[in-house]
C-alpha cells in the first residue's frame, strides 16, 4: 500500500519510519511511505504556507493552495482515500485501520498545522480523522498511527496472524493479563491457573479477567457488545480462579 | 518539566523531537526528555527483554525485571507519575495533560511492546492510558503524543496563551471552521460574514458553527456539557449569518 504524508515537516518521520515492524514492512515493500511538502509547492520568494484569519484571532491559518497544490501533484491509485487529521474529525478507531488496510491502494494523510486549515482543504479531502479528545502541536503525530496502525494489518507486517487476532479491541473487550518468567518476581507470583497447564481453566480464566477489566475500566465499550453480552456472560466460569 | 521515555527504540524519538514546538520547547529549557533502554539492564549475554507467555498463547511478554531496573535507574523529582501507555489503560484526554502539564515536575511514560508487558509492571505505574481504541505496534507513539501535548501547555512553549485558550475541547466544543487569503479560492468563497469587519457578528457565527459541528459530528460531547446546554444555546444567534 501507498501512504502520502502531506507535511511542512517531512523530516519528522524519518526515524519513526526505520524502527521495529514498520521498517520492515517499508522493507519488504508491504508498505511505501513518502513525504510531500506543501512548502516544496509555494510560489512567493518567502515560500509562505500560513496566513493571518479571516475575522480575526490568534494564530495562522494554512493557505489552501500549496495544500491543493501539493495533493494534485501525487499519483492517482486506484482505491484512494485522502484524510486530514483534525481535532474536528471522527475518533479513528481499529475499524478504520481495517477498513483501510482492506480496501484501500493509497492513503493520502494531511497533516493540519498551527490554527488549523483553511476550510476550502474539505473538498480535497474523504475523510476527516481525531486522534482523541485532545490537542498537539500538528497532525504529524496523528498521521504516524494512523500509518503504524495500518501497516500493523497488511498481511506480512506480523509474522502469525493470530497475534492480530488476539489484538485489544477484537472481540470488542479490552486484553487480558499477561506473565512470563520468572514465576515469582519480588513478592508477585504469576497466578497459579497459568501454571496448571489446564487449558480449559486457563482460557476461562483469560475471558473472565477480559469482561472484569472491560467492566471495571471502560464499561463504555460494553456498550456496543450489548446485544451479546448475555450470551457471552453465560459462557463463563463463574469462578474464574486466582487472581494477582 | 523532565519526560523520561523508558523504551526499547530510542531511536524512535530523535527526529520527532527535533521539528517544530517540540524542538524549541527543549532548547528553550522548557522540557527535557530522556529515553531510558530497558535492554541496557539485562544481565544475560543475549540482552533477553521478551519471554513466552504463561499459560500459552502467541507473542512474547515483556520480562519484569528490565523495566523495573530501567525505572528504578531514574532519578526522582518531587511530583511524579509513571505511566504505562496501553490500550487498556483509560483514554488520553486534554484534562490528563493539563493537570500533568500544571502539577508535575516529572513523567516517566512506559513504552508497551509485542503482545504485552509482564502484569506486575502495575506496581510500577501510577496511572494505565491509552492513545485510543486501536492497536499500534508499540508504546513509542503513545508516549509522542502524551509528551507533545503536555509540553505543548508548558508556560512559553506556545507564544500566545489566547492560543491555547482558543484550543479545541477548550470549551467542550469543536473548533469552528477557520479561513484565510484568497478571498475566493477556485469557486469557493470565504463566507461574507467574516470579511464583515462586525465582530460581534463574527463571534456569533463561530459560535454557531461550533455548536453545529458539535452536534453533528460529535453528539457525545454535548453529553458533558448537558447542565451547560440551555444557558449557551440561548445566547446564540438564531441566524447566524452565511455559511460556506
Amino acid at each position: 500500500m501507498r501512504f502520502d504524508i502531506v507535511t511542512l515537516f517531512p523530516e519528522f518521520f524519518q526515524t519513526p519510519l526505520q524502527v521495529g515492524l514498520m521498517a520492515k514492512a517499508i522493507a519488504r515493500g508491504i508498505a511505501e511511505v513518502r513525504c510531500t511538502n506543501p512548502r516544496d509547492f509555494t510560489q512567493d520568494k518567502h515560500r509562505r504556507v500560513d496566513d493571518e484569519p479571516y475575522g480575526g484571532g490568534v494564530g495562522m491559518v494554512l493557505k489552501p493552495e500549496p495544500i491543493f497544490a501539493a495533493v494534485e501533484s501525487l499519483p492517482v491509485l486506484p482505491r484512494r482515500e485522502v484524510i486530514l487529521t483534525t481535532p474536528q474529525g471522527e475518533p479513528m478507531s481499529q475499524q478504520h485501520f481495517k477498513d483501510w488496510a482492506n480496501h484501500c491502494d493509497q492513503l493520502v494523510v494531511l497533516c493540519g498545522h498551527y490554527e488549523g486549515m483553511d476550510e476550502r482543504v474539505s473538498h480535497l479531502v474523504t475523510r476527516e480523522v481525531s486522534l482523541g479528545d485532545f490537542v498537539l502541536t500538528g497532525g504529524e503525530i496523528p498521521a504516524l498511527a494512523l500509518v503504524n496502525g495500518v501497516v500493523r494489518l497488511l498481511p506480512g507486517t506480523v509474522g502469525k496472524t493470530a497475534s492480530l487476532e488476539a489484538d485489544s479491541f477484537e472481540d470488542g473487550l479490552l486484553d487480558y493479563p499477561h506473565y512470563t518468567r520468572p514465576a515469582v518476581f519480588r513478592d508477585w507470583p504469576v497466578p497459579q491457573v497459568l501454571l496448571s497447564g489446564n487449558h480449559a481453566k486457563i482460557a476461562q480464566w483469560r475471558r473472565a479477567q477480559q469482561w472484569e477489566r472491560t467492566r471495571s475500566r471502560r464499561p463504555d465499550l460494553l456498550e456496543g457488545l450489548k446485544g451479546e453480552v448475555g450470551s457471552q456472560e453465560d459462557s463463563r466460569d463463574p469462578s474464574p480462579g486466582p487472581k494477582p
